[in-house]
């Protein structure tokens, strides 16, 4: 008896098991029919929630047949209360990132960072309410920008070395805007959610987690932040269990 | 005798005319020979100088023709020493818009920030010394990437009327993160600038230097920041004074 939780993104398709609430297996993936139907019988799974940007009639089609599937969307919101004004349109990612965190902090007031081609803020309560929260370009993302937007800027790769905070030349200018400017801009927004949120939690998720995580680890915020990259995946998970519960 | 001042970015053509220092006419443009020619003939220009991320023969043979021409590059830097590690890949609005700065404050260290199509930020010691700074996305450049390179993000206008700083829907929550992320950006950028050079004055340019001059002046750098909306085309009028005398 095993769930399968798929998120599928802009970017990337993440996958992952779980037993119960516990995760035995994730991949990021090119996700194929083939993938699916080998995941669905190597682990026998009885359940599955799909999390898309995107209709997928294939995918659906398979996992209707072989699992009990929940198509994720803001109706199946399990315990948290939406106040976002357009519920419709708010990202899956974002609504599944706060039901996981609130599963590592109950009670308390999370800010959910998703690092990932966007880079989302997302508050909820310790009562469960959510409220909205923030939408800037990711890491990659603002470095594409760049070249494409712009006559004569290069396409900088994140993998350059960058170090200290003011580029002396055009690509470690690049990186300075990108890299500190990110990096500014997130502290900038932990301080106004400090300031709203009482006894305030910081949660990382996404691809780009692990750069923020070590700054903000230097920063006056070390106390408060952690980083749980499969974050949106056992959100996913718990839609599940209250779907079952 | 006038001096015909043109400086071609990456979104708008700005040009200007000035008589010694005096800035008399300017307009921001779709050039053309013809606009050329006539501002040539009205303002009996006899310099004139040319700041362009493109080539564009046919402006540069009518300039040419008709008026002593500078095609300014980083080899006519005035009084500023480039440090800048690649300087033939160095901005030509960076570097005019700090010569535009060193007219303002002589002798003390200003930090230009370029609010146009990017963000750009760049110091200039009070002795003349330049030494790089930053480039990020502007603030149309940020909502266009992300509508041009997610699946479901709409594109937002900077028109939309938003206040505080979380959104409560998605046009709200983007607006947030590109208006409050960028601002919170600059803020975080200019409290290492301040750090580093002493007695920092903190000069805004380029399309969108209003937005962050007022949300600017509502911050601790009330006292440091002014906006010079025509200096890099001052900056530019500068290095044909350097030319000539």
């Amino acid at each position: 008896m095993s769930n399968l939780v798929i998120d599928m993104g802009n970017s990337r398709t993440k996958i992952a098991v779980f037993r119960d609430r516990q995760l035995i297996y994730h991949e990021a993936v090119q996700l194929t029919e083939k993938r699916i139907y080998e995941l669905i019988k190597e682990f026998h799974i009885t359940t599955s929630i799909l999390s898309s940007v995107t209709k997928n009639e294939e995918f659906l089609k398979l996992l209707e047949r072989d699992t009990t599937l929940i198509q994720f969307s803001h109706r199946y919101p399990a315990s948290v209360k939406i106040n976002y004004k357009t519920p419709e349109t708010l990202g899956l990612d974002r609504l599944a990132g706060v039901i996981g965190a609130m599963q590592f902090y109950k009670n308390k007031n999370v800010l959910v960072i998703d690092c990932g081609t966007c880079i989302t803020m997302d508050a909820i309560t310790g009562g469960g309410q959510y409220s909205g929260g923030s939408i800037s370009p990711g890491l990659n993302m603002r470095l594409k920008a760049l070249h494409t937007f712009t006559d004569r800027l290069p396409l900088v790769n994140l993998n350059n070395d960058f170090t200290g905070w003011q580029g002396a030349d055009t690509v470690n200018s690049i990186l300075s805007g990108v890299l500190e400017g990110a990096f500014q801009e997130v502290l900038g927004f932990i301080n106004k959610y400090v300031a709203a949120y009482p006894g305030l939690q910081v949660l990382l998720c996404g691809g780009d987690a692990n750069f923020f995580d070590t700054r903000l680890k230097n920063s006056i915020f070390a106390p408060i932040v952690e980083t749980e990259p499969a974050l949106v995946l056992i959100g996913l998970n718990e839609v599940i269990h209250h779907y079952n519960d």
